[in-house]
């Protein structure tokens, strides 16, 4: 009775979110675009990177079908259709990409007109309601996805714990699996796109050609924001979707194996459900205050979104915990209040490994301003110094997360862990929607210039792109945050449904495990790197060959070959993804097979420690040069063109693949590995009986 | 009675030891210094050397006595023998590093003037005989200290299993800490002393004054010569002396938890001591084998040594396991060719690994000329794909480790491990010797230079160096598995010393420390980075102002004051190398008394497999990119002066610090948290009960 409530109330959820992003979508394309050079540009930019989608979809069909086929005839009975909810879970992530992409090129050219005629509060308009669509388009997914695979299984298998655990919660897992695949594919794949562009770009356009960013002169210049929008937009909308639905999946999972009768239980593992569908809810109503009146600081109303949309979640979050559990307690005493701390737990946690990346990220802050300073003395001083802020960065985001893990595992068990990873994605809807903007205000920005709008139409997407960049760095805060806590319980819920006893961490299987794990994500980043060296190598001859071939480019008289610069990314995208993706699906399902379930354990271990570190590390290295950078520009230790300014490109520049492609791909690495484990568990434990 | 035996056998071998290396040292003391400006030049040199060492040493000794009396008051009874065995250990790595420094600074400038007088052998003569007064030094050394230690407690405490695990063994660990310690500080501070002043006269010396390498204008060119003897050979001593140590103390350790008769166990115990004797006699032999005839290749003379010193070794050992153990079996079967097996998995995974490193960072290899074409699209790329090199190239050092892991314990359990680690380090003696011919013969060279002798002189010493670099880099591969394996026996005698049953790694505090663990060699790797980063700043605002300010000495007029520039990096050294030393004692206190011996292991496990990884990558890295301006140099890609050149140079910058200051400190840093651990083990019993 009560799963058919709640399945209801996330229906009800998903069918809210998703006609508020179809009614989102629809304003967003009634805005017209008038100005001709715009419409002819942003079409370019529009059409790559549809292209490219559909491309990499088709590309990644058979590698669907052979996972299906392997699910299918790998298990058995009735676990046999999660080779159909993993299907479903990889159209739905392929989904979530493809709308996201879609509106959100469409939302950049109506930016930069918004802005060339209304000014800064209708761009803001614009680009935000990109966002949301995004957002909004994600979580209804998930909620449908998880809806269709529940409302199925329990009508054909029941309800009892029974039923539930041994059957209904493995095929769930394949919907989640099928998310991760996809999200791994399109973070790697959207990765390498966007940075051999950028990286090919930028060293012949600005280093070598010394024309401007974005300058239509540059044949790079259109594949660079496509770019933008394949790794930026549709990677990021897949890896968010697989974060949400793998937490949800697995603090469900963890929900079943509470101390307490089965009626309990159930109600556990219902909770994370409800909790996302009032946080869905809480997020919408966070979208209506994002508004701005002339005059006013777009920062706040973002502010108010995000903020306002974590209060009121939290106090839906109290509400529900009160009539949905009361004074019934688990785990020998564990009760509403010790899982609203957890949740609680999660959502500050996020924050504050936001404020943290902010901290040694952000324009201004101390590290920031001693890689600028380190820019004096030339690129290799640059690196080292930046390399030094980034792994540095690491340390106190681990403490928070260590602390976060302990504290709510003190409140409720492992099913604290899972309720802490929910809560921190439990205002996702909004997260995203401010995320997605910040690439859509970005790349309105490079479609003003581009189409040679007046400088102010790039002076408002500027501070438009500006305004998301705190935000967003608590968004990654939370990213980073939410795949080192999803990864523990989907991994300790593997040893839940493996049926291993004690792992013995002493055990040799075990520690071998875990140093083989360990060098994972470097073997992983490594591929990710070389493959960006490798396409922006040809990127950057190409371009050197058409100004070469054609010098009336430079000179305004021809038109650069944009479409060949589209075609090196995308060919490079899809033919490099494709290895990196396999050696996390195949790893745990040999040494798992190979080793045994102990071993694989200890695989996981190695992998999330190492990971996660590693993650953080290249990511805010990344985002430090960046910045650094981004300081120069505006006037810092000598200014755009000074010999700072060079070391300070160079560091951007190796930034880019660190923080845009190795870093976050290896969050859904860790997550990947995890899940693929969980969904092979019943094969494991009938293989090692 | 055996005990005494064996005690008497590890005299003999030290004492051989220890004379041959006088002996050697005597010899080359006899050479001449005929040309004045070496002298004085070389003077220069070896004064700073000395002083850094001697000031280096002040420092450290408060910081020893600290120690020293935490062990003092917080054991209890007999135990409190720790601080004088660690006090001990402390003096005998400090021996160790002020040897073979005062040695080497003697054979660098006697290289040189051998070169210049009787050509290639006899210079290549003098720098081996320094290389191998520094091997047999260390060798003679650990075990001299070892006697002492043993021969005194068992006097005291006798020589049953009881006495020696519960009291005998615990002191002996004290020793170990103390080569720890002094061997972490020595190469964190060795590391940034010689990077600073590399750095810094690089930059500013090649790049900015396009002056030569080591040309005696440049201001911080002899602390750039100060430094390769501070770093490379007096911290290259005193890490070796700690993973000599290290690695069998820790087998001592597991030979005692064997399952067999009391007596076999006290065997099993004092075979790792008996396996190095053998190991410093075969190398001692092997040094005999380093002779070159006139037009011979003196690149087949140092293999004749190594390889033969390893084949003598291995004969050596199989006749003592067939005396010592002959027919008796422990762990319920194991017996003297299982040992035999481990031993030899010892030796030819480290050969392996060398072969591995070799492959990823030698000239003209692959990777190696893949970066070197990156350079020529400039230092992002060289730095994008280096580091990619880097990362690759720990995967398959990491499978090589884990199957020496798995494979030795299948043949002896723990124990294997135990025997394989002292296995790889068995010939440490000559392995060393050629070491430390490497720097030597590189200084060398670059007294040839600053004494301006004719090119024929270093060209000379420029092929001894390169025909080191192979060598070297097999001795690399040693270090590195020699590591890994000595943290997990270390990590696997704590948890016998400090009495916890079974480790669970799915417990959250386990999980915790390990996550707080892999971030342990970041937060220590920044801080090197960072201040190599700050101190090669103030090296080049130094030699930056001394041109500005003394325009005479580019021109020849006027003498540079080197001393400043020794000075800077001095100073900077010993400042900065203390917060990391702290760091690393003090972590594992911490962790051990407020989250209890679990979680210590769980941190130690973290440690241990992020840190291997991260140091591999390092090295790699740094050592790749090295070779990649090497062969630009050598005339690839455009050749000296050209814009890829420029790019390789930031590359190799960079790579400084990675492979010379964080990559083998971390190789330390593993082995000294698990050491302090096992140090504090019987504390930790107690506290916890």
């Amino acid at each position: 009775m009560e799963v058919k409530i709640v399945l209801i109330a996330a229906l009800g959820g998903s069918v809210v979110a998703l006609l508020y992003a179809l009614s989102r979508a629809k304003w967003i394309f009634k805005q017209k675009v008038e100005n001709e050079q715009l419409k002819r540009i942003g079409g370019f930019v529009s059409e790559g990177a549809m292209a490219f989608l559909s491309r990499e979809y088709k590309v990644l069909i058979p590698f669907v079908i052979l996972v299906a086929a392997f699910l299918a005839i790998g298990n058995k009975g009735p676990i046999k259709l999660q080779a159909a909810a993993f299907v479903l879970g990889a159209v739905c992530s392929g989904l979530s990409g493809y709308i996201g992409m879609k509106v959100a090129t469409a939302a950049n050219s109506r930016t930069t007109q918004a802005a060339s005629d209304r000014g800064l509060n209708a761009a803001l308009k614009v680009a935000f309601s990109g966002g949301s669509v995004m957002g909004m388009s994600v979580v209804g997914l998930a909620l449908l996805g998880l809806f269709i695979v529940l409302a199925t299984t329990t009508r054909l298998f029941g309800e009892d714990v029974v039923a539930l655990a041994d059957v209904i919660l493995p095929i769930l897992t394949g919907f989640s699996l099928g998310a991760s695949l996809i999200a791994l594919f399109s973070r790697v794949g959207g990765g390498i796109f966007t940075k051999a562009a950028d990286v090919g770009a930028d060293l012949v356009g600005k280093v070598e050609a010394g024309i401007p960013e974005d300058d239509p002169r540059n044949p790079a210049t259109i594949a660079d924001n496509v770019g933008d929008n394949v790794g930026d937009v549709a990677g990021m909308g897949a890896d968010l979707f697989e974060s949400f639905v793998g937490s949800i999946a697995g603090a469900m999972i963890l929900g079943l194996t509470v101390q307490a009768d089965d009626e309990l239980k159930v109600k556990m593992m219902l909770l994370p459900l409800i909790l996302v569908t009032v946080g869905v809810v809480a997020s919408l109503i966070g979208t209506f205050f994002v508004r701005t009146k002339p005059g006013s600081d777009p920062q706040k109303a973002l502010n108010a979104g995000t903020f306002g949309a974590a209060g009121i979640a939290a106090v839906f979050v109290f509400i529900v915990l009160k009539f949905f559990i009361g004074e019934q307690v688990f785990n020998g005493g564990s009760g509403m209040y010790h899982i609203f701390g957890a949740c609680i737990i999660g959502l500050v946690s996020g924050v504050v490994i936001g404020m943290i990346t902010e901290f040694f990220t952000g324009t201004g802050t101390r590290p920031v301003t001693s890689i600028m300073k380190s820019c004096e003395t030339g690129a290799a001083t640059t690196l080292i110094t930046g390399l030094g802020v980034g792994m540095m960065s690491a340390f106190p985001v681990i403490v928070i997360i260590g602390a976060a893990i302990w504290s709510s595992f003190a409140l409720a068990g492992l099913y604290g862990i899972g309720i802490a990873a929910v809560g921190m994605l439990i205002t996702l809807g909004i997260q995203l929607a401010v995320d997605a903007y910040g690439p859509i205000a970005d790349n309105a920005g490079g479609l003003a210039e581009m189409s040679e709008f007046p400088p102010e139409v790039r002076d408002i997407t500027d501070s438009l792109d500006a305004v998301g960049n705190t935000t967003a760095a608590i968004g990654k805060g939370f990213a980073i945050g939410s795949a080192a806590l999803t990864a523990i319980i989907l991994f300790t819920s593997f040893k839940e449904q493996s049926g291993v006893g004690i792992v013995d961490l002493m055990s040799i299987p075990v520690l071998v495990g875990i140093l083989l794990g360990a060098v994972i994500p470097y073997l992983f980043s490594s591929m990710a790197m070389s493959a960006v060296g490798r396409a922006a190598y040809k990127m950057i001859e190409e371009v050197r060959r058409q100004f070469r071939e054609h010098p009336g480019i430079l000179t305004d008289d021809e038109t650069p070959d944009y479409k060949r610069c589209v075609d090196i990314s995308t060919q490079a995208a899809l033919k490099e993804m494709l290895l990196p993706g396999i050696i996390s699906v195949v790893t745990p399902v040999i040494v798992g097979f190979a080793g045994g379930p102990e071993m694989l354990i200890g695989l996981l271990t190695g992998v999330t420690a190492s990971g996660v570190v590693l993650a953080i590390f290249m990511s805010n290295a990344g985002g430090a040069w960046d910045n650094a950078k981004k300081m120069i520009e505006a006037g810092g230790s000598g200014g755009k063109g000074s010999d700072a300014h060079k070391a300070a490109v160079v560091g951007d520049t190796v930034g880019d693949p660190f923080k845009d492609t190795a870093g976050p791909s290896i969050n859904i690495l860790i997550k990947l590995m995890s899940m693929v484990s969980l969904v092979i568990a019943p094969m494991l434990k009938s293989f090692w009986g």
